[in-house]
């Protein structure tokens, strides 16, 4: 370790994101992104006018784009929070929220970032085990005095919480934060945002990465109400005030204008996630129930090791975590185009007659 | 304050950025951006194409980027860190480098965000005066213990340090981190970056935003031993791997790319400096030597608080401290293009006048 390093720094447990290669082309099932590019406004939206003007900060207060936001939820602008991706909503919330005899509390089988954020800001961790078929029990966390962050649908399990869970949580506390990261929401989980206006603890964050095709775009955003907001940005004052360039911005609020374009996306991922599902079904594979745009699957007959080194060989890559033994068995799969998904059945199919 | 926040939270002391005014036109001259627009590469290279690969996630490596600016200053990749702007890689170093036990220094007039930052992970900060006349004196520096963080040329002074100043500085203690935030640097000051072969513990921290014209785009970046760089990678993916969006890559490699506009911008921003400079010294003013894109400057008839409001009024933003003791005097102008300069200088004597 380096001598530079303070304690802290070497405390860290860094994330590693999924293989982006770049140097080979593959079937990219591996990081959740949309197979279908950007919105046809946020297209016009990025004109050679916009280009010029990057010789300008962004708004700090990234005005448009939250006001785009506000509108969609019909919340206002003091609810919304945007920031340079969700992963960076989630470590304003963790700092904001969580510190000294304040912890936080998340399931074993969740997003792998909460363990790398809680290492972060040297916070006090406890771990809650998902039941035997993964779900959650919401009883684990009412008692818990800190900071629960609860993944809904969860990733990647793709597995969803039915709100009233997640009310009968918030309720239970009302001096408690719970962040509900939704970030695969909207292909079939109960989104939170109804609930945002009645409690003033409950925290839900959301991505443009997923369902609105704007991974490259790095747009997350938080909603919430005013005090967790206001929370929100003093760490990102004390961070970054221009978080979210000039671009992004627009790019993401004419993403979240285009409500038919979004409503096709997720109608195709969703009709995608079925048909991929019962093929695997059909090949032996046992798939848990997802509300998500990805589907975690075991085979009977090959481990997930295996699954995910052969389907690399052969060009498609899918997720598998060696670290993790209660899913090792499973590869996470992202639903993409009805082309790539009649590609992967038909390559797996391959693998197992072999 | 919130019951809802960590005690963490609760002791920030978030940064007041610039005024981004979205309301009303004005003449900008308040947070240091270049007058021109991006080079014609960048527009290029921000082609509908690559917005239609959106959906995609940004390189988390952000190869494309870091290779363009390892070639421009003769370094390897292994020597650069990219980030969502130079204030991301400052708070990056600052959780690296710093914690329990190991404090930071910086000047009493220097750039606000240290004390943000600083406060954001909670370090001992030594606050060291400049001499009275504005410049730095690095033997108070030298037997300090912890990270020393030097704006070069400072913020918002413009005076530079000689490389000699800095090198004595690095030298005098291998183990200690010496943090050398170069925004300015391509205006007129000695860069460090040449020494960055030599010295395992000097960290140079740039910025697109003021010579490369691209504030909006948010691209900054660290160069520094492969240790350090390491070091700050390690921060990077426990905060957020794909910092970094897809066109903000593709436009700072373009730009780090076009040296010839590079040059031809700071010789029109250090030929509007001189005249400006020798314009308001003639309206009885005095103007710090400045090695960057502002003069700081004070008038002998009127106050600082007067100048920045009635500029105002008049259309003409400026930056102005009412928390600066020091500098309580002073107002800091950008150094904008010829025609913003003149209406500056006619504006002032105008109300010189009255």
């Amino acid at each position: 370790m380096s001598r530079f390093l303070s304690t802290e720094a070497a405390c860290l447990a860094p994330y590693t994101p999924g293989e982006q290669p770049t140097d080979a082309q593959y079937i990219k099932l591996n990081t959740n992104e949309s197979p279908f590019s950007p919105s046809p406004r946020v297209v016009k939206a990025l004109s050679r006018a916009e280009v010029l003007k990057l010789n300008l900060y962004s708004d700090p207060t990234c005005g448009v784009l939250t006001d785009a936001i506000a509108a969609r939820y019909g919340l206002r602008r003091e609810n919304v929070l945007a920031a340079n991706g969700s992963d960076e909503v989630l470590a304003f919330a963790f700092r904001a929220f969580c510190g000294q005899g304040r912890g936080v509390a998340y399931a074993d089988i969740t997003y792998g970032f909460y363990k790398a954020q809680s290492a972060l800001f040297g916070l006090e961790a406890t771990v809650v085990p998902l039941r035997e078929d993964f779900t959650l029990r919401v009883e684990d966390y009412l008692n818990f005095p800190g900071t629960v962050v609860i993944a809904n649908p969860n990733a990647p399990t793709g597995i969803a919480l039915p709100r009233t869970d997640i009310q009968r949580l918030v309720e239970s506390n009302p001096d408690r934060v719970v962040i509900v990261d939704e970030a695969y929401v909207d292909f079939g989980a109960e989104s939170c945002v109804p609930m945002i206006l009645r409690y003033e603890n409950l925290l839900v964050t959301q991505t443009m990465s997923k369902s609105r095709s704007l991974a490259g775009g790095r747009v997350g955003f938080a909603l919430g109400s005013p005090e967790l907001i206001s929370a929100l940005n003093r760490v990102k004052y004390s961070f970054n005030p221009y978080n979210v360039n000039r671009l992004s911005l627009i790019a993401g609020a004419a993403a979240m204008e285009d409500e038919d374009y979004f409503r096709d996306s997720i109608a195709a991922i969703e009709k995608n996630r079925a048909w991929t599902t019962r093929e695997l079904e059909a090949l032996g594979f046992t798939v848990l129930p997802s509300s998500a745009n990805f589907i975690l699957a075991k085979s009977d007959r090959m481990s997930g090791e295996t699954l995910y080194r052969t389907l690399k060989e052969n060009g498609i890559l899918v997720r598998w975590w060696a670290d993790q033994p209660r899913i090792r068995d499973y590869i996470r799969v992202t639903i993409g185009s009805a082309e790539q998904m009649a590609a992967l059945v038909d390559e797996i199919a391959r693998l197992l007659d072999m």
